[in-house]
């Protein structure tokens, strides 16, 4: 253990200290000196040569993901919402780099980025999320949960104190939140700035984030299938599965 | 500064090691000791003390990010091009926290995310690394780069080693890759699959963080602008500017 943790040492040694150096400290299970140089930080390549990415995962509870996720959607939103249901375990349980991964930095996701209504703020949050946790799978995860986010009439999660009450859940048909917030506002019959729907976002973030941890215990337990197609295999293009909500029926060569 | 680097030292004693240390080593100029304790991570709250978010920012110059963006759109596709565009820089140029943030976690905006044709990767990309450098101006920054994402004839970044050759630019109207790329390929009159597409995007990511630097050097110099209106104000709902795509000609009290 001291050899390994010597040869450690002699990577850190002049450039300085960082993610990898508490994993270092737990080698160490003591007390230890790293001396640090004048430059005080790595140059990329010894940065690359003590970090480990993916950062790797311990399962969590899906009902812990969702009620972080959903207290935090209240605190910053949709996308930041479901960056903390599933990395503040991660934070609690593996530690760094984790620990010191500023989540606020993942806000912008919101309404679709910044209200642009592009893609649902949960989503971008999974992957972000996923892309710490399992690199290229992460993006198996991510392909899924969307599949599951337009086929899935949301939101089923019911908070213990929930902040509104609201009656409906709708199938999206689309990761857009432009469409999946418009579809289940015609449905309960609100408007965008009521509680009602902030309380139907929130719990959106809850289900979505309590979704990716179950693929994500699956992939963990050597479960999980990696068996969702690609969209540009699907349509040659970047696309969504909803072609004729903009172009109408009459597309040719759409494989469904 | 020692009794400054003393405090600080204080503050990081048992608990180890992370982001903030090489700053504390910038401090220094020179050889410290630090102890490290056996727990080997830090709690979050002490965490939160010792680092800095939002991580601030070095003004880079546009044709850098450009060029970079360009280069590692070929490794990692759009959102990880941009990110790298923005990023590699202040790694270079500032270290921790930026050095050791792994930007290949950035690869799932990919092609409307993951595939999708939803946001355009870059534009993701671009919210990712504002985030880490500005938090809530970073909101502000992407919310103009998306309107001037959506306005402007793409791409027209020249590349001085073209991987293939294209003809057109074209103007998105949107911010989602199916709309933005489709309107391009039509122009063009070539498929996704091409090399020419690759090209496109390629130029466009680089475009992309060019015209981010550009607006972060403004904010810099205390010059930016957070002129740009909300969304959601404008439409009472997360939208884009192009209703009518969708809609219609038929639409209500829309803004203009």
């Amino acid at each position: 253990m001291e050899e390994k943790l010597n040869k450690e040492e002699k990577k850190m040694s002049r450039r300085g200290l960082l993610w990898g150096a508490s994993k270092l400290a737990v080698g160490a299970a003591g007390m230890t000196i790293v001396s640090i140089g004048g430059q005080g930080m790595l140059s990329k390549t010894a940065a690359k040569e003590i970090r480990k990415w993916p950062w790797g995962y311990k399962k969590i509870d899906p009902s812990k993901a969702a009620k972080i996720a959903y207290e935090k959607y209240y605190e910053g939103a949709c996308c930041y919402g479901v960056v903390n249901g599933i990395l503040v375990p991660l934070q609690e349980e593996i530690g760094e780099p984790y620990a010191s991964l500023p989540l606020e930095a993942f806000r912008f996701g919101h309404s679709g980025v910044v209200g642009w209504g592009t893609t649902c703020g949960t989503l971008i949050g999974v992957g972000i999320a996923t892309g710490f946790i399992a690199g290229k799978t992460g993006e198996e995860i991510l392909n899924k949960v969307i599949n599951w986010y337009v086929e899935t009439p949301l939101p089923t999660f019911i908070p213990l104190s929930p902040k509104a009450n609201i009656k409906n859940t709708s199938r999206s048909d689309s990761p857009l939140c432009h469409i999946s917030a418009g579809r289940w506002l015609k449905k309960e019959g609100v408007s965008f700035g009521s509680a009602a729907r902030a309380e139907r976002c929130a719990r959106l973030v809850a289900n979505v984030a309590a979704k990716t941890v179950t693929f994500l215990n699956e992939w963990a337990d050597g479960k999980f299938g990696m068996d969702q197609e690609s969209q540009i295999k699907l349509y040659s293009i970047p696309a969504q599965n909803n072609c004729t909500d903009c172009h109408g029926t009459n597309i040719p060569n759409l494989p469904k």
